[in-house]
């Protein structure tokens, strides 16, 4: 690893800590988030990532997904408002569906769009239009929406882009071996290019910022290779910054949230065979582990 | 705190018993609850109110819900009787689906009415005509329900109002500052010009009747600021008014038991990211605890 | 109590036990339960019934339940088979339903017909035809189902009804008072009039069979008198019957585990606010203490 | 018990293991599954199958299913792609389903087929036309998908068929008493005619390869003779597949794997009365305790 790269584990998050949730803090307070995820062929992604959203703190949900799986989606997610968007043909949310977004987009702290979606072309088309609705909101990109990033010389708003090395070769158009022989390089560029903070996926997760800020987590493990992890990680994070936790220190809490997540899942089941399911319901006490105290005291104590 | 509000917390409760079940209790006895809540975006709500009723100790559950998600939510749900209501093209009930609801409304024992809803005017016109329905039972008001007072100078029927400031701030057509600045007296005000028993909710809640009782609970955790989490809430006071608990009475214990369950949830598993799903299951051993005595011997013990 | 009527507890069951199953046993052996429930407004009645029949042993699941909710069903229930019969607009099934049902009727080795149906008239009109489908088969009618014995001066196949105090009234033709009021002479008459096994239910449970059997359980418990409680029973005399125990045991039997199924998280959580769908997982533990040797052992065990 | 039968227990197992996964695995790595399974009258068997893949560890799942379920489908099993299939009017697949499963044919590293579907003729043309767009995956064969078996002289691809025995009667077009009578030399038989592995499965299970490779497991339990079982073990065979472990080798495991399942869920909650869907969470711990070192250690171990 060279050697300007920080070493993230749970130790180095306990130097780094969340901000403070004020005993009195209502839901407004620790944040609104906006799901955007969830196709008729992978209507599940938008389940997990918004679970994992609020059980990273997130106080207020609202989904945006496919009309045809929103209603079992809401059940799925009884906490969440889920608004239905109009699909196309190819299975991606058609352009008259943004309409419906504008005031929830405007009115969120933080915006995760792209777990579960399908067909790229449309996707991008949808994205690309979505994104100016969020101009002032932390956007995490994941999946194929990420690939809006291919149409853009860089991004005018704070982004975070989680590919993996397969994802990450098509976005920069090179060979995937090329994106493995190099990962520092090519997340390095990578964040350079779009002018966003882009965390690359793996057994080792390495994170870069625009302004240089770079990241190592190695502890990643087989377990975690599994259908649906991505999409908990990418929710842990917008949860995170929708507590107005910046996108680098989100995506790193995350990444090493979900690791851990892991850890415990696989002491208690065995290496291999836990689900994505069963990830995010490990997070709210590993964040008390992690950071003692997250709520500060009431003024007042009264209990 | 003016010095005139009792302190609602857990003692006081002791103080303050539930009536007792008889052994011999059936159904009837300990009431039947309708639920009116739940749309095409947020039906989840209805859910978390209803299993929040059931959980409470209420004997049959009725829910009226948006057609659109009416099966799901029976399975959800699978306890309940399921009414599917015909939804106007804007979200809320169609007023001809009143009908299907004279005959429940007519036998219920308690009824809450608006979790989940959508659509304020549809909802206000329908919540409007309903309330007749119900002349004679308990009824809690909740989220967009509660608008139905603006139009009335007053209740004549017992009535629970659950606004947050925001909510309040709006019912009363003023500022949310204006609200925070002095919430003792916008509740207490509230209370007399709609001749209902009102809550106004926040990490301190407050509890005010037309007939001046007052109380104060300031035990409220963030960890309840979750999407979600007023849904259960008012679950709870209708489940307990099913059992001819006085509204304000079932205001004060849902208060307490759902910040009891909260304060359970946050030591198991950290202060945030515990899911209002999760807050109803704690209820009946915190009712146990609170009330040793909540059944009555059976008049020749066998067992 | 009059002194004739047998008393029903753990203890009495002891020396009433199941008949053994191999350890060769196949599904065929443990038996095939056929569950008829189900309808748009009730749906999770045939959930709560169908498990409750599995968890009480028997080997094969099908259900045949109203098309609008049958999909739902089936992931709720994913171990079933499930028929999805077509609905009259009352509600009911329709006649020509039947005809889906004859190879099922004719394979299997009891039936529960009625959780959670509705409209009286069309219920009473499909059962009367699906009856002769099953006439060598043992058949639990439960709720709207029962009513077909008004029609019947006496049923010519195993049968057994489980009336509460109100649909007693009902079926008798007489006050509810009345019923309460001489329940031994109610459920005896019933039993002789229909020749069926009758067990009119309350917080005390009377079985009484035409041929004079009588028992009594009056350790009912006010926990038990939820939403969805009386479909958990009538599973679990399904699951039982299905495995070639006579109905008027599998009835006592049932009664007793659902009884002391609530006993167990009346203990663990509160007398008042466990759900009907907690029930039937209590109950493989309580056959197991009811009676140890359940399965018979292997001829040469090898483990 | 014929000499030649190696006896499959969990002992045999330790000295047959499964091949290690690499601490930097990924998703490809831990093989990517196809379920094709699961119709409008039997659903659940595709849920129960695919979440038995996964606790088997296969890293990637995509289900097709028939359309009218698929959306509940994706919902049960959230980790998911599941592709949706047109349905003839019996219910089986309809052929023109075939091109929308070309793509993800190709890229799995293992297919189940068969578990739920309905209509053998229709079942029968599809499975035997898709049979050749998996020609170098291993594919397990259930339920009526097996019957395509019929009109093959032997199969040219790794195959493993799963009969009980009245499914093997069927095949080979004897009675179901002559292969209970001579289960040994029914199994050989068809693994010979078929060129297939098959296991025979009973209270006794038997498999045999082509090649003469012969087990026996007879440490089947009654409870494991429950709806839904079958379903489970046909996953976990497809997700060890998945990892490139041959489908004897997959078949012995998954044999052993479930009927230790069984006994962990006998001895928790009794000898009958356990769910199909509690099989499959007991798989990880398992195979952990079965092979300690499942996951070879990472070269450079952090943490």
């Amino acid at each position: 690893m060279p050697s300007d790269w920080i070493d993230l584990d749970a130790r180095m998050l306990r130097g780094w800590a969340l901000p403070e949730i004020a005993q009195e803090a209502d839901k407004e307070v620790r944040g609104r988030v906006l799901v955007v995820a969830g196709s008729r062929e992978i209507p599940g992604a938008a389940l997990l990532a918004a679970v994992a959203a609020l059980r990273a703190g997130a106080g207020k949900l609202v989904i945006a997904t496919a009309q045809t799986v929103a209603a079992q989606l809401a059940f799925a997610v009884p906490e969440a408002r889920v608004i239905a968007l109009p699909e196309t043909a190819q299975g991606s949310f058609a352009m008259q569906g943004l309409a419906l977004l504008e005031g929830t987009a405007q009115g969120s702290d933080a915006a995760l769009i792209g777990p579960g979606l399908m067909d790229e072309a449309g996707t991008c088309e949808f994205v690309g239009a979505l994104l100016p609705l969020l101009a002032h909101v932390p956007v995490i990109l994941d999946a194929l929406a990420m690939n809006v990033a291919k149409d853009h010389a860089g991004f005018g708003q704070p982004l975070l882009l989680t590919p993996h090395a397969g994802e990450m070769a098509h976005l920069l158009g090179r060979g995937k071996d090329l994106v493995l022989g190099d990962p520092h390089a090519a997340v390095t560029e990578a964040a350079r290019q779009w002018h966003a903070v882009v965390a690359l996926k793996g057994s080792t997760t390495l994170i870069a910022t625009p302004a240089g800020g770079r990241w190592c987590h190695d502890h990643g493990r087989p377990g975690l290779a599994t259908s649906g992890s991505g999409d908990v990680l990418a929710g842990l994070v917008a949860g995170l910054a929708a507590q107005q936790v910046p996108l680098e220190q989100a995506c790193a809490w995350g990444v090493v949230l979900h690791a851990l997540a892991s850890k415990r899942l696989a002491r208690a089941h065995g290496p291999l065979g836990y689900l994505a399911r069963e990830l995010a319901g490990e997070v709210p006490l590993l964040v008390k582990r992690l950071q003692g105290r997250r709520v500060s005291p009431r003024k007042q104590p009264r209990e």
